[in-house]
């Protein structure tokens, strides 16, 4: 029985979150074939008999896993024999640090600029849920917090500098070839590349050739979503 | 014949620059013995023939090393049968945006905070070179770069904040035992708590408990300096 990814669609049918990006990297890196459920926002506690309330949901078996750490420390327990995630509890702390400075640092700068983009791409089922949620979130209209969001385009730009100094010193964020830092951060960038109106990164930004090389790997797995607003 | 460690020492000989903290724990995470040159800011390019301009400088027989990133490379080379400091070169490129981070992120606001401090704490007869190598840096006197600094503090101290939470998460940033992200941070702390007349954390900071826990490492060696001005 193939492996089955509960992921979240957009109205094109792109794959969106950066969280379930994150597995299907994974699952690449470990050559782990599965079969992709996509789901709509509203349609996501209704899968798996309502356990769950975000993607990524991973099904192996009798097995259900969700939430995208746990999936990736049940990927490399359940499959010792393929290639490993996570090396050592070093490289995994490490890489947890990479995920709790993009969270802190990066992430909310992101939502700040684009989730009003995300709400004109879903499906028109899910638009008033995903509305509703992220304006209780903010306590504001979606239109009042990005009315000046062309000024958090700096900030963000500025934010990822740490990433530039690794990446003009190693091909991937893992080094000689990509960790789950990458998987995280390609997450990330596919998901705002793939429904920003405003584009994200200037031409010439120096993290493009390595964001290239992660479209790239594994046979171009996450060149699946067109990416408008990946790059001026 | 042992290795011999120059290293930079204050009025009161204290040994101050974080680069070489790194080495001190590098050298302790390997088990290997060592014997310290203190240096004054002034001494350095007399040091070694000449051939160097910073510490940390590491004599390993006919071997001079200079710089603490080549250093800990030096270390895993040349004594491969201690304990690894990078046990993978994805943990090592991970370690390496630890360190882009920290010298993006805080280390530039500490510089801020406590650079008039270490002119105060250098030796009298490097305090002149002090002032006049930094105040060429800054554009301007220590004492205007440092009027206002006050209001810096709660800026660096919320940039800790994603070490903050991986640290809930992990006894150490390395994970269950402390590695060479554990010597850059720790390197950071006891260069500022050595020289601060304005306490850098609050006495409630959750990295504390993280602090403690390197300083007591290897027997201590991080509690050698007095750091008055570490906690408030």
């Amino acid at each position: 029985m193939p492996l089955r990814l509960y992921e979240l669609a957009i109205a094109d049918g792109s794959s969106i979150s950066p969280y379930v990006w994150r597995i299907k990297y994974a699952l690449a890196h470990k050559g782990l074939a599965y079969e992709s459920v996509p789901l709509g926002f509203t349609e996501i506690p209704a899968a798996c008999g309502g356990r769950y309330k975000t993607v990524p949901i991973l099904e192996d078996g009798s097995e259900t896993v969700c939430d995208s750490w746990a999936i990736a420390d049940y990927l490399d327990r359940a499959y010792p024999d393929r290639p490993a995630l996570f090396s050592s509890l070093a490289e995994r702390a490490m890489v947890r640090f990479f995920d709790k400075w993009l969270m802190t640092a990066v992430q909310p700068l992101l939502f700040h600029l684009y989730v009003s983009d995300i709400h004109g791409r879903v499906r028109p089922e899910d638009q008033a849920y995903f509305r509703q949620s992220r304006e209780q979130r903010i306590g504001q209209t979606l239109e009042a917090f990005t009315a000046v969001r062309e000024s958090w385009l700096p900030v963000v730009r500025k934010a990822l500098k740490p990433m530039r100094l690794l990446l003009t010193e190693t091909p991937f964020l893992g080094g000689e070839a990509p960790n789950y830092a990458d998987y995280i951060a390609l997450g990330a960038f596919i998901w705002a590349g793939s429904v920003a109106t405003l584009p994200l990164l200037e031409a010439d930004d120096t993290l493009l050739p390595w964001i290239e090389r992660g479209l790239d790997a594994y046979g171009g797995i996450g060149r699946v979503n067109a990416m408008p607003g990946l790059v001026a």
